[in-house]
C-alpha cells in the first residue's frame, strides 16, 4: 500500500497545511454531493476520485515520472492536450478552486484579482497541491490579464511556458495561433525528448475527441425532462476530466451516460418534472467550487447546462481526424481550439449564438450569468449577453462572487427570487 | 467669433451636462496649476489649451471635417499616429481622466473596472466629450481586458477598429504586429480614401519623431537640481501632446524647453535644491487626472520623471527614418512601437530595466508605483518591480487609487510618510 505521506513529502509539500485542506474537503463533499437523493450508481467512481484526489492519481503521476515520463500542468481549455500526450507526457489540471489557497495567493498578488488565479498561485506557494508539485512544466496562456501576469510570478517557482493566444479571430489570427501550436509542439518535444509522429498525434486526437464526445453524450441526457442527473454531478464529471487518465475517464463516463440514458427511457429523474431549468454561463468552476450549483439545486431548480470552460466550451467541437501529416494535424488542432468562444476574444459574438442554441436545446427557463469577482472579460461581456437575452425574452440574472462563504445567504436569496420569477 | 454652443450642439453633445463639467475644471486648474510659484512663462500656452480644451481644438477638428478630412480617436500609445496623419486624417486623444464621467460609464460597465475605461465610455455615452463626438473612427487595441472588451460597448455608439497587439515579444510576435500595422494602414486608407505614399509617411514619421524628441528634451531638463519645472507642468505638456496639432505643439514645447534650459544655466528651480526626487511609474494619467502629482508636489517633493504612457513610454524610441519604401517604413513603425514596455506583455523585463535607468538618470530618491484601481496588468507586475527595486535598495511605495477625491487625505498621509523616510 502506498505511503502517501512519504509521497507528498517527497514532492516537497507542506504536510501540516495539506492535512488541514484534506480534512475540510470530505465534510463539504458529504453535504454537497452525497446527500443528493437518487444519484446514478456510476457516480461512485467520481466520488472515489474526489476522495482520493491527492493520492491515487498522484501516485500514477509519480510512477510515470519515475519511468522517465514528464507531467505538464495547465488551467486552460486552449492548451492542446493532444500534443502533450503525443510526446508521451501526461497533462493534468492544476489546483485553483478553493478559498483555502486564496490567502497564500494574496501574499504575492493583489487582492482584487479573480479568486481562481489567487487560489492557484496560493496552491503552488503553499505547497499543498500535489498536481503543481508533480509538474515538470506549467503551460500558461494569455487569455486574461490576471493569468497572463500571474504566470510570471509562478515562473519563480516552476518552469513555465506561455502560449500567446490571439485576442481576435480574423484570418491572420488563426495563422498566428497555428504558429503558436507549432512552437508548442517544439517546446514539448524538447521537454520530453520524444518526437511527435503523425501516428502518435492521430491516436491522441482520436482519444481526446472520444473524451469530448462522451462529455457531449452525458450533456445530451440533460435535455430530458425530468433531468436524469444533477447539474452538480455533471459539473464534477467535467472537473474530473481535467485530472484523470483519459481512457479510464472515458470508460467510467460512458458507463454513467448509459445509466443516465436508461433513466430517461424509464422517465426517472433526480428532480421532479417541471422544475426550472437553468443554464449557467460565464467563468469556469474548478474543484471544489460547487457553490453556485449547490445553491441553485437546493433551491428547487436544476442546472441543465454550463456554457463555461468547465462545460460546453471544453468539449464542443472535435478535431478533424482526416489529416495524415503533422502539418494537417496541427492545422486541425489550431482550427478546433480557436473555435472556443472565450470572452478573451474581441468581439465574441459566437458566445451569444452558443447561449441561444443551448437555451433552446436544453429547454432552459432562465440563465444565470456566473462571474468570478474581478474577471473583467466576462464582467464586461455581460452587457452584450444580457441585452441579447432580454431582446429574446430569456430571463437572465448576473451573479458575481468569489470562493468565500460570506455571500452564500445573499446569493441564495437572489437565486430564490430569480427562480420564483421563472415559475 | 465661433459660437461654441452651436458647434457642440451640432456635434450632438448634451450641453447642460457639459456645462456642469466645464464649470468645475477652471476651479481645479486654478488650485492645481495656477497657484504654483515660479512657473515658466511658456506654460501660458498650455494654460490656454486647457482653458479652451473643448473649444479651440474642436473648432479645428470641425473645420478639418468640413473640408472632407477625417478624425481618428485613440487612447493608447501603441496606435501608430504616423499612419493616420499620412492619410490626411487627424489623430486625437479621447476623454477619460475625470470622475465626472465615471457614473455614466458604470451604466454599461462593471463598477470594479479601471476608472480610465469607465470614464472614457461614460464620456462618450453622456455626450460631453467633443473629441469623441468629432471622431469618424475610434482606434482600439487589445492591451488590457477592460479596454479590449469596452471597445465592444463603444462600437454601439461609434465606428471602432481594433488593433490586436501581441501579448508577448518573441520574434513571431513582432511579425504579427507588423501585419497588424499593415492592416491598420489599409483600414485608414479605406476610411480616408487617401493613399499613403512613402513620401507622406516619411514626413509624418519625421514629425512624430520631432514631437517625441522635444518631449525628451523637456524631460532631460528635469535631471537638473534644482528641478526647473514642476512634474505637474510636464505631465500637462505630455497630456496636451495627445490632443494638440503636432506642429504647434512642437513649437510651443521647444520654447518651453529653451526657457527651462535657461533656468538650469542660472541655477533657478521651482523647488528648493535637495527636495526628494520622485519617479512615478505605472498607469497613465489622462487630463484632468493630476491627483497624485498634486499631492506629491504639495508635500515637499518633486516629480522628476514618469515611467508611464503619459511619460517616457510615449516618447522614448524614435522610428528609424532611413526606410524609403512603405515596406521598410511599416517595419520601422512596428519595431518602434513594440519597444514600448507595457505591462500587457508577458514577461516584461524591459520595464524594470527602464525604471533602473530612469532612477539613475533622473537622480531619483524614491519610486511611487501608481496603479489605477482594478488594472490587473500593472497591479500584478508590482510584485516583480518592487522586488527588483528593493534588491537595489531603491525605496518604493505602491499607490492604488481611482478618480474620486475620497482617498485624497489618506493618500497625502501615505505620501508624506514615504517622503519623510527619504529625507
Amino acid at each position: 500500500m502506498t505511503d502517501y505521506r512519504k509521497l507528498w513529502s517527497d514532492l516537497g509539500m507542506d504536510l501540516e497545511k495539506h492535512d488541514r485542506l484534506t480534512t475540510a474537503l470530505p465534510l463539504i463533499y458529504e453535504e454537497v454531493y452525497l446527500q443528493q437523493p437518487g444519484r446514478p450508481q456510476a457516480m461512485e467512481y467520481f466520488d472515489l476520485v474526489v476522495a482520493e484526489i491527492h493520492s491515487l492519481r498522484i501516485a500514477e503521476l509519480v510512477e510515470h515520472r519515475r519511468q522517465g515520463g514528464k507531467v505538464c500542468g495547465a488551467f486552460c481549455v486552449f492548451v492542446p492536450v493532444e500534443i502533450i500526450r503525443a510526446a508521451g507526457a501526461v497533462a493534468v489540471g492544476l489546483c485553483g478552486g478553493s478559498q483555502f489557497w486564496v490567502p497564500d495567493g494574496e501574499r504575492v498578488l493583489p487582492r482584487n484579482l479573480c479568486p481562481l488565479i489567487k487560489a492557484s498561485v496560493g496552491a503552488r506557494l503553499s505547497g499543498t497541491c500535489p498536481y503543481f508539485q508533480s509538474c515538470d512544466l506549467l503551460i500558461g496562456e494569455t487569455t486574461c490579464d490576471g493569468k497572463k501576469k500571474a504566470w510570471e510570478v509562478l515562473s519563480e517557482y516552476a518552469p513555465v511556458y506561455v502560449m500567446d493566444l490571439p485576442q481576435m479571430k480574423r484570418p491572420e489570427h488563426l495563422a498566428a495561433w497555428r504558429r503558436e501550436v507549432e512552437l508548442f509542439l517544439a517546446k514539448i518535444e524538447q521537454l520530453t525528448g520524444c518526437r511527435v509522429t503523425p501516428e502518435k498525434l492521430a491516436d491522441e486526437i482520436q482519444l481526446q475527441n472520444r473524451l469530448r464526445q462522451v462529455l457531449g453524450r452525458l450533456y445530451r441526457a440533460r435535455k430530458a425532462d425530468p433531468v436524469p442527473i444533477s447539474g452538480k454531478d455533471v459539473l464534477l464529471v467535467t472537473q474530473v476530466s481535467f485530472y484523470d487518465d483519459p481512457r479510464r475517464f472515458i470508460d467510467k463516463t460512458e458507463a454513467l451516460a448509459a445509466e443516465v440514458e436508461e433513466r430517461i427511457a424509464s422517465g426517472e429523474g433526480v428532480f421532479p418534472s417541471g422544475v426550472p431549468r437553468i443554464l449557467v454561463t460565464g467563468t469556469p468552476m474548478a474543484i471544489p467550487n460547487w457553490k453556485l450549483h449547490h445553491i441553485i439545486e437546493t433551491s428547487g431548480a436544476a442546472v441543465v447546462c454550463e456554457e463555461t470552460c468547465t462545460g460546453t466550451r471544453f468539449f464542443e467541437h472535435q478535431v478533424d481526424e482526416t489529416g495524415l501529416t503533422l502539418e494537417e494535424q496541427l492545422q486541425a488542432l489550431a482550427d478546433r481550439y480557436l473555435k472556443i468562444n472565450c470572452s478573451c476574444f474581441t468581439p465574441n459574438p459566437g458566445r451569444i449564438e452558443d447561449i441561444f442554441r443551448l437555451v433552446e436545446a436544453y429547454r432552459v427557463d432562465g440563465v444565470i450569468y456566473y462571474n468570478l469577482q474581478f474577471c473583467h472579460g466576462y464582467a464586461v461581456e455581460y452587457y452584450a449577453v444580457e441585452k441579447a437575452l432580454k431582446e429574446r425574452g430569456i430571463p437572465v440574472m448576473k451573479v458575481e462572487t468569489d470562493y468565500s462563504e460570506e455571500d452564500t445567504g445573499q446569493l441564495r436569496t437572489r437565486v430564490e427570487a430569480f427562480l420564483e420569477m421563472l415559475r
